[in-house]
């Protein structure tokens, strides 16, 4: 049986503390989650700020393999219209064919926290929905704290439910809005839900507060819910969504159910990397499912007895996702999972050739020193090049040295010197900058814009910083990210040093060599 | 009723990646443990080297208020007999009350891991059981791959539970050794066992990799298990252990049950701080019950709502546990929400009078400018300090020059000169390092050390690094955190600056001034 994805990282996801998503950003967490065939992405509030209504315009044009874009909002303000509240039509004007609005299903919220009467409060659910659908809106009415709402007057809660069903609600979503229900209230409750409305998409909405969301969406599913809301990751408030990861991959692996295309699961593995490093996090190390330690094997007996009989210790086949059994001290990396990114890249390469297993240990190095190209497939392609002997460097360093000081020297605290060799000339040139990156990012393309005048159409579109090991502080490495991009491409580079500037050097120069080697 | 809680942090738990301990830290583990009323520790296996054996002999002699200390093993060898098998003897040895040991309850693991007869296996059950109980020891027996053993031979897989009850086992542990089972699963087969065996305490242990334990181990408890095996913070191989502290909270606080003692519950987040820093890991911030952030509350409509009624957004009273609620500081947090955060470190601060207002203002013109407290409380502290006037500032800067360079010289790639006066008095001095900012935290300290001896105690622990506005690439904002403690004692400040090296002196020099404030 097929059930709805719905993802709500940009919207629910970006409440949590310390994730926050620029444009682009927005627009690459949609790509991958339309890859992956989630159903409904939720992406934002085009009513909070004119940022996010803009964002929805944007988006409008982009063209989506699989997925539905939501529009999120609440019911109509008490004492006004629908018609004339600026929340509903910010919704209309957002443009989408779906939109989700939320509500009180919880008579005391209702009364105490709205400050509206029983009464006034269902006519707001019933215009509001009625206003949206009459608009040709498809509508997923989001019943906040259904199930607390249910357990204080489960009569009023089926009302606030009753109303939007009535006004021609699309879908109704029982929301666990503080996370604190276990699996058999889940159960129980969206099981009479499912009962009184045999003819309406059920939804389930948990928060992990108690550490069950992923249990009480299953839950829910198998009392009957068809749309599971949630993040990809597990972001959120507080303790955080519905992990969509492991929900979809419990009920589809395990119970049956098709959460996404059969074929796409393999693609999860990276798709949640690809969502983590966009929104500059780590998944964590023993995330079920995707993290990177979800099937590594530490204990000697362990690792003997998932080579005897790979259950023993392992609950699916992590190649299925995408991940990858893991020894911790001895690790294997997957060649064939290499193969099948390079092959297009490099047709004659040869899957079983010396070259292949070069590749492969050199990768095992380089994750050993901090590298990591999910999202850096420029660098990568690079270091393939390099081990094939295929690699034509664009320029060699003679040195550099970036100055930064304070008080600033009118108004710029960074200076760079890079000095380089371009086919036996040499180059030397200066800039300064807002900072040291800056600076010397300036510099390389001064020095170099003599030889190579087509970089002056790349440019550095986002620079991202990743500490690792932390607990190092100021002597730790760090791992930076470049994106570049010209008119039409982008692509992203990688540098690991415990020098930040050097760091950026690295993932810099490999910018500016995929540039000059994409031209040819 | 009372449930038995029995904690493997130091067993199953140490087969975590990155989780080691000393004999100390084992200690520490301990009384941490006894003193929150955790009935069993299992502490290690004494049979695995003579390390764990001196460590049994050790705990010998500790005086425990209320835990029992276990030691874990397995059953006889093939081949063997009980009397003669080493392992079974070091248990003797190992001087505890209690012994935990594994056998197995698969059909296929016996005959194809173990390579042994199905009766063989059985017989090695009962008579490492048997030996152990007339040798005085109670003995837990843990029934490894009994989920999956029991969908495959429900008869063989209860046999080698009655082969344990027949010798005298004190408790069956069911494990979900590979952590796949879902809920419902875990109920319908704990209640089976439960109902066969009446008399004998029935335990529950399970692994997270479907990121269901917690639900798993609820579930096992409904239908009759008065045992559950975890660790305290869900440390344990692959995607870790059944998490207690999740499992005892949703139990205790929810559902009746009497897990800890009811006055140590105010204990736990205490208590799992102390258990992740001597294991130098960290609890992840949105842990349930026990992360920092799991009562924290972003957006101003939910820090709103939770303040007209608290389980708007809160499933519990986190004082309950010893934990807190949190506003996240930023331009969305109301005036209530700031002053709640001030009142204990300024007392005299009045709510309604108008230097609030200038902290309120002061908090949004700074959130504009990238600054963000939520995870940096020390610099608030001393912007509110600077607005009301009370700030006393331990140096002054007279300039700084961070020199990065390629060639690095003799190995180094960074050095810093600082140039600083205190109190009248001018000192300046240089350091190298492996980067920018390492050298200019050793420069700034060399500088200080004269004049203020005590932060030789002050380390940097964490440093993070975020950029802003990322699509401004290499002139973006960056936001620096900067994480320091003494003995006592740790504390989070941030910098933000087009200029990397100019964020982190800002988040620098805050987390001195703010060493030398709490000094006062």
């Amino acid at each position: 049986m097929k059930l709805q994805i719905f993802d709500s990282t940009l919207r629910d996801g970006a409440q949590g503390a310390n994730i926050s998503f620029s444009v682009d950003d927005k627009i690459k967490v949609i790509e991958t989650l339309d890859n992956l065939g989630v159903d409904f992405i939720e992406a934002g509030n085009p009513f909070s700020n004119p940022a996010d209504m803009q964002f929805f315009q944007r988006i409008h044009g982009m063209k989506l393999k699989h997925s539905k874009i939501v529009a999120f909002g609440s019911t109509r303000r008490k004492g006004t219209s629908a018609e004339e509240d600026s929340n509903l039509k910010s919704l209309l004007a957002a443009g989408t064919e779906y939109v989700a609005i939320f509500g009180k299903s919880h008579i005391r919220h209702a009364t105490d926290v709205l400050k509206a009467t029983p009464e006034e409060n269902l006519a707001m659910i019933f215009e509001s929905v009625q206003f949206l659908a009459q608009n040709g809106k498809k509508v997923v009415f989001d019943a906040e704290h259904f199930f607390d709402g249910y357990k204080t007057d489960p009569e009023y809660a089926f009302a606030a439910l009753q109303s939007a069903a009535k006004a021609g609600a699309y879908a109704l979503c029982l929301c666990d809005t503080n996370g604190g229900i276990f699996p058999d209230e889940a159960y129980e409750i969206t099981k009479k839900v499912c009962d009184a409305f045999p003819d309406t998409v059920v939804a389930i909405h948990c928060h992990n507060d108690g550490g069950l969301a992923v249990a009480d969406s299953i839950e829910a599913v198998k009392a009957g819910a068809r749309q599971i809301q949630g993040t990809l990751l597990g972001f959120g408030e507080r303790c955080g969504n519905a992990n969509l990861t492991s929900i979809l991959c419990n009920l589809q692996l395990k119970r049956g159910y098709e959460c996404i295309p059969e074929e796409k699961l393999k693609d999860l593995y990276e798709s949640a990397m690809t969502i983590a490093e966009t929104a500059n996090t780590a998944i964590p190390q023993n995330q079920p499912y995707v993290g990177m330690n979800a099937f590594a094997h530490k204990a000697g007996m362990h690792a003997d007895g998932v080579l005897k009989y790979s259950s023993s210790f392992e609950h699916i086949d992590p190649e299925r996702i995408g991940n990858k059994r893991k020894f911790l001290l001895s690790e294997i990396s997957g060649k064939s999972a290499i193969y099948d990114k390079l092959k297009n890249y490099f047709p004659s390469l040869d899957k079983n050739g010396k070259e292949m297993s070069s590749i492969v240990s050199s990768l095992k190095d380089r994750a050993l020193q901090g590298y990591q190209y999910e999202a850096a497939e420029a660098s990568f392609i690079l270091l393939v090049e390099k081990i094939l002997g295929s690699y034509c460097s664009s320029f060699d360093l003679i040195s550099y040295k970036i100055i930064n000081e304070q008080p600033a020297i009118e108004g710029k605290v960074a200076s760079a010197i890079v000095k380089i060799r371009v086919n036996g000339v040499t180059k030397i040139a200066a800039s300064d900058g807002e900072g040291p990156v800056h600076a010397m990012d300036l510099a390389l393309r001064s020095a170099l814009s003599e030889f190579y005048p087509e970089i002056a159409g790349v440019s550095l579109t986002d620079y991202k910083v990743r500490v690792l090991d932390s607990d190092k502080a100021t002597a730790a490495k760090v791992r930076v990210l470049i994106t570049s991009a010209n008119a039409s491409d982008s692509w992203t580079t990688v540098g690991v040093s415990e020098d930040i500037i050097e760091a950026s050097w690295i993932a810099l120069t490999d910018s500016i060599d995929y540039a000059l080697l994409r031209r040819n």
